[in-house]
This record gives C-alpha cells, sequence and structure tokens, in this order.
C-alpha cells in the first residue's frame, strides 16, 4: 500500500503545514463548511482539506434513454465518488459530459485553497500534494476494479472494503468508516438503487462479512481487513 | 479539459523525451511487446508508453458470493481500467482485494520503465509525469460518475463517449477509438456481460448515438463530439 498519511498534523512534516495554514488565514484562503454544504471549487485551483472530509459527487449529463439527443436531459444522476480526507488535496476539472462538485461531508469541515504557483514557495509541499493525487488515482483503479464486477453484492463488498481499507478507523467490532453513509449515497456509487443496496447490505450482515457500529457506521470485521493486508 | 498531450514526439520538449528514451535504451530499460503480451511491471517503478497502447486491467479478489471466506476465491472477475496512450505514464501498485496488472493491447507496443529517483536528473520532466497522473485521476472521476449510473445502457454511453473523448481520432464518421475492444471488455469495464453489451451496443447504433468505423472501430457522430467540448 502507499503510505501517503491522512492525519496531517501527525505526518506532515509540521513546519511546512503550519506555515501554509498561517498563509491561507493571512490570504484569505480558507473557510468553514457546515455538512452538505458546497463547496464553490473551480477548475484550476487546489484545495486541501484541513478539517472534517470532503465528499465528491459527479453528475452525469449522458443518457441513452432522453428522448432526443438534442433536448436538455434532465434525467440526470449524481454518483459519490469518494471522499477526501484531512491533510489530503483535491481538485474538481469541469467536463462535460459530466460535473465534478464537492461537499463538506461533515460539519466544520475546513478548506484551504491555493493556486498551483502559489505552491512555487513550497516545492516540497507540492511533490507531497502531487504524490498524494498519484495515490488517490490508485485508488480510484482498485475501485473502478470492484465496479467491473457483474453482481451488485460483489460491487457493494467490494466498495465497502475498499472505503474501509483507506479511511476506516480501529473500533471494538474491527474497522469503522468514521462518516456515515446512506444507502443511496452507495447506491449511487455501485450504479445502484437504495432499495437494493438496503436489502444486499442485510445479506452481507447475515454472513458476517460487514458489521454496524455505533450511529449507523459501517465496519469490516478485523478479520477481513488483517487478511487484505497480510497478502498486499 | 486537461490539455496532457498523447502524442510525445511532439508535445514532450524533444530534447528531453529524446534524452530519455537514450538513456532507457543505454541501461536497457525499454522492451517491446507483442498485443496482449503482459507487461510484467512492478510496483515502486514508473512506466512510460514509448509506442503503441496499453491496457490496465483490474482483477477482483472479494467476493460476497463465495461459499465461505476462508476458503481461497476461485471466481475471480478481470476488469479493464482504461488505456496509456504513447507518451504516458503508468504504474501498478498490487493491493489486494485487488490486483492491476497491464498488457500490450495492440503489436509493437514499447515500454520504458524507470525508478523514481532516476528522475532526479529531469525534475522538469517528473513534473510533467505527475501532473499526467493528476489528469488520469480527474478522468477516472469522470468514469466513476458514469459507472454510478443505474441503467447499463447510461453507463455504457458514458463509458464510450469518456473513452473517445480522450483517444478518440478523427475520423469520416465523426471521432473513432484507433484501437479495438471487444464486447466482453466492455462489459467487463461497465459491470456488465459480454452478451449484455452486444445487444445494447446495437440500440446505441440504432439511435444514432455510435457507429462502427472500418475494422470495427467504435466511432462517436461528431456532432457528439463537438457538442461535448463546447460545453466544456
Amino acid at each position: 500500500m502507499f503510505s501517503v498519511p491522512t492525519q496531517p498534523e501527525t505526518a506532515r512534516p509540521f513546519l511546512t503545514w503550519q506555515r501554509i495554514l498561517d498563509w491561507a488565514q493571512d490570504h484569505y484562503r480558507c473557510r468553514t463548511f457546515n455538512k452538505d454544504e458546497k463547496i464553490p471549487a473551480r477548475a484550476g485551483l487546489l484545495y486541501l482539506v484541513q478539517k472534517g472530509a470532503v465528499r465528491l459527487v459527479g453528475e452525469a449529463q449522458v443518457s441513452a434513454t432522453a428522448s432526443s439527443s438534442r433536448v436538455p436531459r434532465i434525467n440526470s444522476e449524481e454518483a459519490f465518488l469518494g471522499f477526501v480526507g484531512a491533510g489530503q488535496p483535491f481538485e474538481i476539472v469541469a467536463q462535460s459530459p459530466f460535473t465534478l462538485q464537492s461537499f463538506a461531508h461533515v460539519d466544520q469541515t475546513a478548506v484551504i485553497w491555493l493556486y498551483w504557483h502559489d505552491l512555487d514557495n513550497w516545492p516540497h509541499f507540492r511533490r507531497e500534494v502531487l504524490d498524494a493525487f498519484r495515490y488517490q488515482h490508485q485508488r480510484k483503479l482498485l475501485w473502478l476494479s470492484t465496479l467491473g464486477q457483474r453482481r451488485t453484492i460483489d460491487r457493494l463488498l467490494g466498495f465497502l472494503t475498499l472505503l474501509i481499507e483507506e479511511f476506516g478507523e480501529p473500533c471494538e467490532e474491527g474497522y469503522c468508516l468514521p462518516w456515515a453513509l446512506t444507502h443511496a449515497q452507495i447506491g449511487s456509487a455501485i450504479g445502484s438503487t437504495r432499495v437494493t443496496v438496503t436489502r444486499l447490505m442485510g445479506k452481507l450482515r447475515q454472513k458476517g462479512l460487514i458489521r454496524t457500529y455505533g450511529d449507523n457506521l459501517l465496519c469490516l470485521p478485523a478479520e477481513a481487513v488483517s487478511r487484505n493486508q497480510e497478502s498486499s
């Protein structure tokens, strides 16, 4: 596994990260968002999550089932594309026929933004940011691997495994996703519906492949995660 | 759209690219592969496609339907994860529960490999490579956006649109993917089967949303691509 850290306070060289935070404060390049508030991200800018978590969402404008290809398509669908945790960068490149958007996934999500050339002052940090995108790219390839699976239940288990492997925190039950995710959001990621996800989550729970913890947080049993890590 | 070039000969600073090619020849870091030959890529190395095209494939080892989670799962599935064209970098990070692999997609595909520290001599080129991964990451987010769509025909059209938007070349019919892709490969990318893809491709052709050209190459009508580019 790539070892790009998700906890900036401990893993980033403290001084650089602190200097960038100070710089962002001085230049009014920092803002805090409430849960589900849209982060008005623009193409060409670089965003860093200082605190909380960001949810990336894609919106498809292409539909083969629209009545006419000349008419604006109204049946657009939103897809959950993943989280960006504290200390991680993200960027949004608006691109037809799909639109990418970012939302605060939890309250008190703080985001910093920079122009790429602002990083000229911190070449080492720029390298870290680019390496973080390399890592995110590799994770998305794994994500695509599971979305290629034919059975929805396999896609669902693969998706949850990848998400918890990346963001999970140890808990009594094993490893636990620290943020809630609705069944509709899960369905939107794996090309399925809320109803189907609810049914298949029941099946996975019955088989002991997933658990829920506390306030409906998703967990993988410790065996599942350690088995994966052993063979990696 | 990002403007990362796919044609190294014209778009890379010629001298750097030529120097890297010479260096790779001198150090026996260059090899040519036949169609569908596996490229033995290892984690930690950086690969550059000099000529031809590379096909990335993911293999899922996770299955909710295996008889027991303790028993090695045999019903693994391979998913097509995209192309890497000439002048583009790729890397493979083996990661349980998924395995990434690379294959030559066409005959005479030439690949160069380097250690990351080899790029210490060419810092500007390293920056280009990292920017190319940034671009690939953004494309994969768009790809995930379409795979979140519920109807298979929408996923199929979105997938083909993205692929042709990225790699398509102008032809009489519009824009055309320069390499063949089997219906089984397409199915493996969008979580469907060869049979379903064949049926839905027929539907898309009937609606005039896709065409085929020459030796079964996939095309998008010019209107579709230009419409997308206008609104981007």
